[in-house]
């Protein structure tokens, strides 16, 4: 908040969020933070290829007898219910908690978080251990922030999409989480600011596992900047979205994009960043 | 068949099986259907990315715990056997039965219905949960046809590509399922009448897990006209075909091919499906 | 070593190499063998298309209750520790003793061998089961070669590359099995010769499941030759490396590259292998 306010009188804001986009990718470049990825089955590839290229280091570890030896050594994690069974769900609680226990940033992607009462009620178990941030479509910050603030209400998927950040705000107030809903904006709060990220294109969200990654980056920049996670998470989702757009430039449809999406995020440079990132604040 | 009937006075019958097939991907288009699959591990990317390049809404989700919950809820099941195991069957089963109960269509996918003692009981008894269609190649249909309607004569995989035409009709027959054979030229009957649909390319063989997204398309098709079962697989293969087709023309090798492929499908409209499409009628 | 020798009359050490890696090429490709992979979750995908690009015919099958129809059946089995769970491990063992059982070569990739006593725990039980090629990158080879030829030391990840070719030696010397180490250089050796894979682009470092798709590569290439498993390891690795290098000239970063990695070990000739192979003696 403070630098906010000195940033302000020397640069408009849009510059000094530009800038800190591309100091957090750049730090995650000569970092290379290893991120543990606890994730759905269809994801896991794209996810991994979406870190490598921004320069971080994935580790697809799930198993509980590996996680006391491992998660405390990683500089994050990511932990995403996609294609979630009884079966996961203790490594997945026991992964957060040892992240937190350690200091480590932790991310929530709480994927289809209405689609049955089991996974409603794994989700909210997570949302108890603390992520750093959960990120999520409209339809599921809805979902977990009705049966997170209001637990006797029940889900309701009929909401406009106004509604996602009064849910997201809710949820970020009750969690103590950021949290982040995707959407034509990205959306990013802490319960009281919010931030608006404006970059991407459409067709995105005709390639599968595009916002498991972009959840899977959060986290990345994230554990570079555990200061600012607010800045760290708006800047992902844009970086992510130029990606999106530099690849949209090239791409005949939602394969090519996924591609040229992956080729341009290993190859985003600071002009791009600085002249396409697109981080207002919306309050 | 009576509006076969009628068509054919004004029309020749590859003209009819054109404009079904894009009236069906127009659906598909349109209406979005939420399709549920429950699949190998290899398939979930391709699978996921070529119901979304056709309009239609993936979900991959197998949990048992979720089903009661979210399987009555969706449009259409798939179940693909390919990295079968003993925890994931009871899920299967009962995904198909309560697809089954809420008319809700559901297409398998018997891959390798051969390969284990284990896997083709496990295949017999989800052809007892009456599949809607049952897709596979010439060696998993055999198999599958060998096991149901002659339980005692074992399998034999060395037979030639025109027995499975007799063994799709045998399995037809038995199990009330409309069946395909992909092949060089994909078959699909109903036990009575068999369609052969004519398009495609050679090297969608040597990129995994087309066999399986087509299986899947089909689910999509069928849940948007439930009552032209038989036409809506057929078209589902022919309009994956074609896209194979479009993409072959830009492709070196099977990883273009399979970017390709997913760009034309997103792509493809009425006229290339007019001028493309090569169903015709084998009996 | 005899064939070696004649040959070296003839044509120098680097023109023997080169032809071996086309014949073995050209071998996979015309006898297609059936590769069982058991492999983490991120990687299916790519191993399959990897194999299938080669010529050979992939099978993602882990169940424990099909391996013992199914393994004796396969021409090489492949093992990923990539995911592995308490679950999947009794398979793995079982499928490495019913290859090795029925003398069919079976490949162990050690993916991430140090990060948990678990992991390493359950790797040095599947050394025990006699691979017949073990390929990780350093860490993982020295973690392994520390743990299973000085138990008492630990695992200490801080050896320069060095290290690497002694704990391979030591790792082959104690295991019977041909070790392979990736790298700038790729190493190889049966604990006496030590052999150099020079083909390959940094890039592919940045594509995820490139190491353990070479490993299943190499489990194809073994099951062709069973006398020359060295060689075999050397040529699978330099083959996949050209395919890289041609990739590398059409890549505008790694997610071209991995499309055109795989359609050039697709479309890779003779001339091409003769002409870029770099396989030299170290030892």
């Amino acid at each position: 908040m403070e630098s906010k306010s000195n940033y302000k009188v020397e640069e408009p804001e849009a510059t000094m969020w530009s800038r800190k986009a591309w100091a957090l990718l750049s730090t995650v470049r000569s970092q290379s933070p290893l991120i543990q990825c606890i994730t759905n089955f269809v994801s896991m590839d794209l996810m991994a290829n979406t870190l490598l290229s921004a320069g971080a280091s994935p580790a697809m570890l799930h198993t509980l007898e590996e996680l006391t030896d491992f998660t405390p050594q990683v500089h994050a994690l990511c932990v995403n219910v996609g294609t979630l069974s009884a079966g996961w769900l203790p490594a997945m609680k026991l992964a957060a908690e040892l992240a937190h226990k350690s200091g480590k940033p932790w991310v929530l992607d709480p994927v289809a978080a209405g689609a049955s009462g089991f996974r409603l009620k794994a989700c909210l178990e997570l949302v108890e251990l603390k992520p750093t941030v959960i990120r999520g479509n409209g339809s599921e910050i809805i979902a977990l922030a009705k049966a997170s603030v209001e637990p006797t209400k029940g889900v309701d998927s009929s909401h406009k999409s106004t509604d996602a950040v009064e849910s997201a705000m809710s949820l970020a107030q009750a969690s103590g989480a950021i949290v982040a809903v995707s959407g034509a904006v990205d959306i990013v709060t802490d319960g009281n600011r919010v931030v608006g990220a404006h970059n991407g294109v459409a067709m995105m969200t005709k390639i599968t596992a595009t916002g498991c990654s972009v959840t899977a980056l959060i986290a990345a920049f994230v554990s570079v900047d555990q200061s600012h996670v607010l800045e760290a998470t708006a800047s992902a989702l844009s970086v992510f979205g130029i990606a999106g757009e530099m690849g949209m430039k090239m791409a005949n449809g939602p394969a090519s994009l996924r591609m040229h999406l992956i080729d341009s995020l290993y190859g985003i440079d600071e002009a791009c960043v600085l002249s396409h990132a697109k981080i207002t604040s919306l309050s």
